[in-house]
Formats: structure tokens, C-alpha cells, sequence
């Protein structure tokens, strides 16, 4: 017996029981008072244990990362933690890993303690086959599930994003125009953010008239030490690259150990644009130009959206945030 | 009325009660008995929120942290949620910053959930005045509280520590033993922690009959840049240095940026060792030898000690891990 069976029963949409619910004036009194009986016929009872402020709820949000020690999802959680507490909710952390099986297990494990709602940090957890997110699209019957730079399709399922496409697009764009045409893209998962940066990359070229070959796109581990050997072995097979465009700033700064270890003139020689903007974008010497994917707006409007959805106000399913292309000392632009 | 009452009127130690409660079978017939009865007559109930397996308890465990963005804390916050989820707890996350007010109203929070314990990740909870610290001992009397990387005595306070003062020793005198004489300290903060290290650094040089000079001791926010700025500000105001020590890889980093715009050769000119070992440590060429504070290790013993607190088993009120020097290629070592 939960909300759903509530709006179900009684016509009317989960907003308006919603609002019923927090006792919002925007409801008539005839559509109130049909709510009311439902609830009454069904037997609908707040949350057992209910605890908090609001009616029916433990106020407890789960935040899912795959790992909370990477940068972008380290700051994510930061943020979202910080947004929710300021709007009196906690939170649950569950640190996955990326075996479906384990992040099943953890999602159940939330909805099992009752928990308010679930965001998922990261571009992690949607995975390509449909019925392999059937748990997710399953759960949105009954709690709001947050996607942060995820998306996935559904009544109940509120995805804020980054707009990858358009920032690896130009950024490609921008490495083209300073006269880069030899372009490796390195990246590190196919996830749909994955995918998207990937399909700004090779819409660019194909804008430019350049051609797409697959020896220029590389997948990668997240890992410094891994990109940096990867160039390495990719220079002595005869390879000629003139920039290297990075799905995460972990992989530009092995681009530039790379460039280091051969004496590679950066950027006169080559070029080298990271992603997320983080603290590794100024380690190097010289510094990382970057793609900062705003994380700290993706977060804010993620719970603003959610808060949106606990008063039973319209929200957009999806929102998209622009990236800003940081330029320091790795590029001629 | 809580297991500290309990204790107290049935005169045996809070682990004895505890026992009785998880029906550990070390306790004799007699003392479960009269345990059994106190509790009886002072009316003693599990927590009215439990729903866990436990008994009295919600399994879940607080977590709180000055910034689970920086690192280390990140790194501490994956490894503390894997280790507290393996043993069936929950983790509630709370990112507090750094003032004492904010810190003391998360911690309320916290306790106002009824968590089974609190633990503080990271030494910037515990302050110099010892009054400043009495809300933590306070709350001690009724669930114990774990310090990571931090120390505060108490009956109820478990603190799981890195031998930093060790760490920061054998580090100066290995500079030392490479021929450096005139050897920076930067550090971030005054921590516990923070003041361990800075007295390994003067313990060594004081046993290597060096001066101590208080201009080779700089504080510096925990940022790349702040660092490599101060270090362009002290060579420029004429000062002589040919080895610096940080307090975190951070500032290591900022090192190296320094050395890089003064042209000064890493490491026959200058020497640099950061501390945490993080994975700031490979970003720069030449990659920083690096102390490792074994955030890992710490956290795993901390959860460790709590479930044997839990447990009712004798655990050390205090546990000291050693790092370990990472050598790398800033040292002439």
C-alpha cells in the first residue's frame, strides 16, 4: 500500500496526493476530500517509521556512487549531501562498485530501509541492456529516483546532466579551428555520458569534414599512469597525434606525462584538453585545459528537483547544464 | 536511561552489559542475572526506533568529516562506508566544515538519530581547548565515539592513529642523511595530526644538532597554488632552501610548480616530499616521494574496533598504525 496506489485509485495524479499529503493549498477541496477516502478505503498509513518532520517519510535520501575516492563523484557527493542536509534531509551513502550485481544488491538494500528517495551519482548505473535497469524502472513505482549524469526513461525518474555532447563538440571544434587535425580521443567508460562525449568528438570531425578512424579513439582505465603508457605505446607503433582530447582529467595529465617522457612540445606540438576541471587540471606544469562539467549546479538542481517533487510541484524529468571550457596552458587557443 | 545507567547500577563495565545483550556467552550466569534484573527495574528498553537485526540499535553508524571533497577524506569515507557495510551498518554522512559551531550541530544531529555510534574522520575535530571538546566526551557517556587520525581521552573514545610524528621524522632525517640542511615545513593545519608532524620535523633536526628556525616553518592553506605562491614569496624575499617537507601532497605539488618557474633541477637542487601518498603524488614530473599515512588500514581497524565495542570485547582505547616513505624520484634518495 504506498502513494502510488493511492493516485491510482483515486484518479488523480502522484503530485496531487503528493500535495494532499503536505497539506498544499493548490488542491480543491472536492479532489482533497476524494483523496482523503481513498486513503481511508485503501488503509494507507504514513511510513512505519516515521521520524522525521514530514508525514510518512524517514526523511533519508540514498546517494549510490561506484566508488566515493574518484574526484568528480567525491565532490558529487559533497554537494549533494550539503543540499540535502540544508533542506533537513540525510543521507544514506552506498559506495558500489560497478558489478550490477552488487549495485542491485545495495538498491534493494536502500528501498528496504524505507528510505525517501534514491540518487544515483554518476553515469554508472544505467546500463545498455533494457532489462537490465528493469530494477530501477521497477522502484520509480514507489520512490523518485535521481539520475546525476545518467538518464534513463520513466514516470518517476528525474535525470539532471551535464551537456557532454556539446562540450566535447567544442571543445574538437576549438582544437580543430587552432589547427589540430590528428586528434586522439581517449575515454574510460561507455556509460551514456561516455557515449555522449564520444558522439560530440566525432560529430566535430564529421562537421569539419575530417574523417572518423578508429585507431584515434582509445579506451582507457581511470588512471594516470595507464593513459601515460597507453600514448607512449601508441607513439612508438608509428601513431602521429597532435592532440589528445580526455574523457576525465586523469588521462590528460598522463597525456601530459606522455608528452614529458617523449619531449613533446606542448601545446606548439601537441595539444591536450582533460574533463571535469578538477584539482588534477593544475598539477601539471604546464596546466590543464579543461572542461569543467559543473557538478556543484548538476547537484543543487538535482535536490532542488527532488524537493520539487516531495511538495508535489511540477519538475522537468530532465534538466541539462551546460559545460565551460576552462582554457589554461595545454591548448593554442 | 541507557546502557551507561545500566552499567552503573548493576556495577559492572559497560562491555559486560553489552555482552549480556548480544547474549555473548563470556558472562557468568550470576552477572547476566543481575544484569538482567537492573535492567528490569530501571525499565531499560531498546531504542524505540530499532528495525535492524541488533538489539537497541538502528545499525547505522554516523560519519562525520570536515570535507569529503579533499582526498584523503574521500578516500577515508569510501573505506570507512565498505568496511561499516560489511559488518551491517549503515553510514550517515555528514560534511560539516570547519567551524565549531556547525560541527557541534551536525553532531547533534547525529546523536538526535540515535546512530550507534559517531565517527570523526580526519584530526580537525578535536580543538585545543579542552572545553571546546566537551560535547564529544559528553556524548561518549552514551555511545562511543571513534577518531580517525585524531586523539581525545575518554572511557568511550577509540581513536585509530598514523604514527605521523614517526613518519615526519624518519623523513627529515633521511633529507638529512641526502646531504639537505636548510629544509622548508609547510603544513596546513594545527591539528593533533598536524602538530605530530611538525614536531617530528624539529625532533629530527634537533637530533641531527640543526637549528630550529622558525622561518623554515610555514602554515599554507591545502592548495596547489597557495603553496607554489608562498614558496616564489620566501626564494624572492632571499631565503635559502634546498628541501621542502609538506604536510600534504597538495602542497608537495605546489612545490614542484615552484621549482618548475625557478628553474631550480628536482632533485639536486631541491628535494620535496609530500605526505598521504595520494594520486596527486604521480600527477607531477618528477613524481613526489611521498609519506603513506595508511588511510586504508586506519579505517579498517577503527570499524574493527567498533564492532568489538558493539561486541562487548576488550578493545585498546588507542591504535597507532606506522606509515610508510614512498620513494619516488624528488629525493636524492
Amino acid at each position: 500500500m504506498n502513494i502510488y496506489d493511492v493516485s491510482s485509485q483515486a484518479g488523480v495524479s502522484i503530485a496531487t496526493v503528493s500535495r494532499v499529503l503536505n497539506g498544499n493549498p493548490n488542491v480543491s477541496e472536492k479532489t482533497r476530500s476524494r483523496v482523503l477516502a481513498v486513503m481511508e478505503e485503501l488503509g494507507y498509513t504514513p511510513n512505519v517509521f516515521a521520524r522525521g518532520l514530514g508525514l510518512g517519510t524517514i526523511r533519508t535520501v540514498g546517494i549510490m556512487c561506484s566508488d566515493s575516492s574518484d574526484p568528480y563523484l567525491a565532490h558529487a557527493i559533497y554537494y549533494l549531501e550539503r543540499e540535502l542536509r540544508s533542506n533537513g534531509y540525510d543521507a544514506i551513502l552506498c559506495c558500489t562498485g560497478s558489478l550490477l550485481d552488487i549495485k542491485r544488491q545495495y538498491f534493494d538494500l536502500l528501498r528496504s530501509k524505507k528510505v525517501d528517495a534514491i540518487i544515483l551519482a554518476g553515469s554508472k548505473f544505467i546500463e545498455m541492456r533494457a532489462k537490465d535497469n528493469s530494477y530501477i524502472i521497477d522502484a520509480s513505482q514507489e520512490i523518485p529516483i535521481l539520475l546525476i549524469n545518467g538518464y534513463l526513461e520513466g514516470d518517476n525518474i528525474y535525470s539532471t546532466l551535464c551537456d557532454d555532447h556539446m562540450a566535447t563538440y567544442q571543445a574538437t571544434d576549438q582544437l580543430i579551428a587552432s589547427g589540430c587535425r590528428d586528434i586522439l580521443y581517449l575515454f574510460t567508460s561507455v556509460s551514456y555520458s561516455g557515449a555522449n562525449k564520444l558522439e560530440g568528438y566525432r560529430d566535430a570531425l564529421t562537421a569539419h569534414g575530417l574523417e572518423i578512424r578508429s585507431e584515434y579513439i582509445h579506451q582507457c582505465k581511470k588512471d594516470i599512469l595507464s593513459a601515460r603508457d597507453l600514448l607512449l605505446r601508441l607513439h612508438h607503433s608509428g601513431l602521429i597525434f597532435d592532440a589528445v582530447l580526455a574523457s576525465d582529467d586523469q588521462l590528460a595529465v598522463g597525456a601530459v606525462k606522455y608528452a614529458h617522457a617523449e619531449s613533446r612540445a606542448i601545446p606548439d606540438d601537441l595539444s591536450i584538453i582533460g574533463y571535469n576541471n578538477s584539482s588534477y587540471a593544475i598539477c601539471t606544469d604546464p596546466e590543464l585545459t579543461s572542461i569543467d562539467s559543473k557538478v556543484e549546479a548538476l547537484c543543487t538542481t538535482a535536490v532542488n528537483t527532488l524537493m520539487g517533487v516531495f511538495n508535489g510541484s511540477n519538475v522537468p524529468s530532465r534538466t541539462t547544464i551546460a559545460a565551460d571550457l576552462i582554457k589554461r596552458a595545454t591548448t593554442k587557443f
